[in-house]
């Protein structure tokens, strides 16, 4: 199910609704995917009072953990099952509970093996929140899917 | 409430106290704080299902999350209020349900207002399952705690 | 000598004159300023034969400091001494001897005390061969300049 | 020329001796090998004027670059050819002209086409100057030395 062209669209669709589905922790932090296209994601987050870190603000893992699941649905649909290896995460602004966030996934460079991404985290007012690179690997596995 | 010397290790065990009661998402995560000390913490997860990604193994945020928690309470160690600005980290093993994580975060360095710290993250064969680097910033608030 | 909107640009390009007049690794590297801006610096280097590596291509450590410079030069413009304090970067494609690349450095977010940056190095190609994020530490020193 | 347990520490040694006579940046830069084995490398050099940057201090791309050396080295000595794809560095001390910086690389863990590495920089009198992590691709190919 490699994708060509004409198939690219549907096909990161399906993988990304298929790995969504899979996701419990992704769906357990209530992260929502806005928008799907090849090597690239949007994702959205409603941060919750059980969120919080000893400070009472958002712990920063879920901020990474927004921006970790756009890159993981960004670098899946080219089709080959890809896993992050390094990311590091900047963090400009605090996040409050009751901010809504949103991560845009976009892949910078790719070879055979590996795809660079750069993800940035913004909140509702457009303050960013959060600049993210992540490197990963693409296995040679392709997904299958129901489409 | 500054850090002096016979008064650090219980000053140190009194803001991660407080920090872990206050920290509602390490706290569903099961984070538990197995040791304190000045500029050093270690802590502990047991990786649940509802902790997994689109592939069924544990998702990336979920150990950055411990380690970050891991960091946190060890940079506040100090008794000044202290957050983590940049953080990396690497994945090199894959990390299963039911496969319980230990994060050692220590301090490689720090100015009064910067810190470096490191945290390794082993699973109970100790396999090393992620490689850490979390710089922090330090304020010139003093934590208050009912010590 | 701080920065009002309208002095902004002679200010910017005032402090990085003298910089690059001291700074002599980057002119022995031969790094060329292309371009100033408040927040924002563009580099250029040519590869020569005495900056391989081991293998006989572009050494890292070169692409690494001409993103280093490029960071130094745009988050200074701010007109207050700034460092770096953590860097990371990705290495998309190789760099060969004769190639010649380009760094765009861009200010993501600022605080008081820290700055956030992104800098693309891309070859004569177009190609990108690194993408690099800087997170630098705002001193409270004034840059003195002859401006 | 695989490496089996007897021959690891010779062929660790004649891949780095090759390496470096190739490699004109590090020996620019007088990097010298103090040591190597299997998965390690220590590396030294001397801070010299034309190595200052803007404020007259250590440009960071020499640290960075003796750390990147100091990992090439032993991410090598497995004997296949091995290349960083993301690399970050923190800076938590300054350098000064005339200071005698030590790297030491080592394997935090490797897969058979990833590796994991740590690099620790100090100065002469013990400070930390910087720390730095290192992700590596290893290729199919091995490295020929005339040993």
């Amino acid at each position: 199910m490699s994708a060509d062209k004409t198939n690219e669209q549907p096909l990161a669709e399906a993988i990304v609704k298929q790995m969504i589905e899979r996701d419990h922790f992704s769906r357990w932090l209530g992260i929502e995917v806005v928008e799907i296209a090849p090597r690239r994601s949007t994702c959205r987050i409603t941060i919750r009072a059980e969120m919080v870190n000893g400070f009472g603000v958002c712990h920063g893992g879920v901020t990474y953990s927004l921006a970790d699941s756009a890159l993981a649905f960004a670098c899946n649909t080219h089709g080959r099952v890809t896993m992050a290896i390094e990311n590091n995460i900047g963090y400009p602004a605090g996040v409050a509970v009751g901010d809504i966030l949103t991560a845009v996934a976009v892949e910078d460079s790719a070879t055979n093996r590996l795809g660079f991404y750069s993800v940035k985290v913004t909140n509702q007012g457009g303050i960013v929140v959060a600049m993210f690179r992540g490197t990963v690997y693409r296995t040679h596995i392709e997904h299958t899917t129901n489409q």
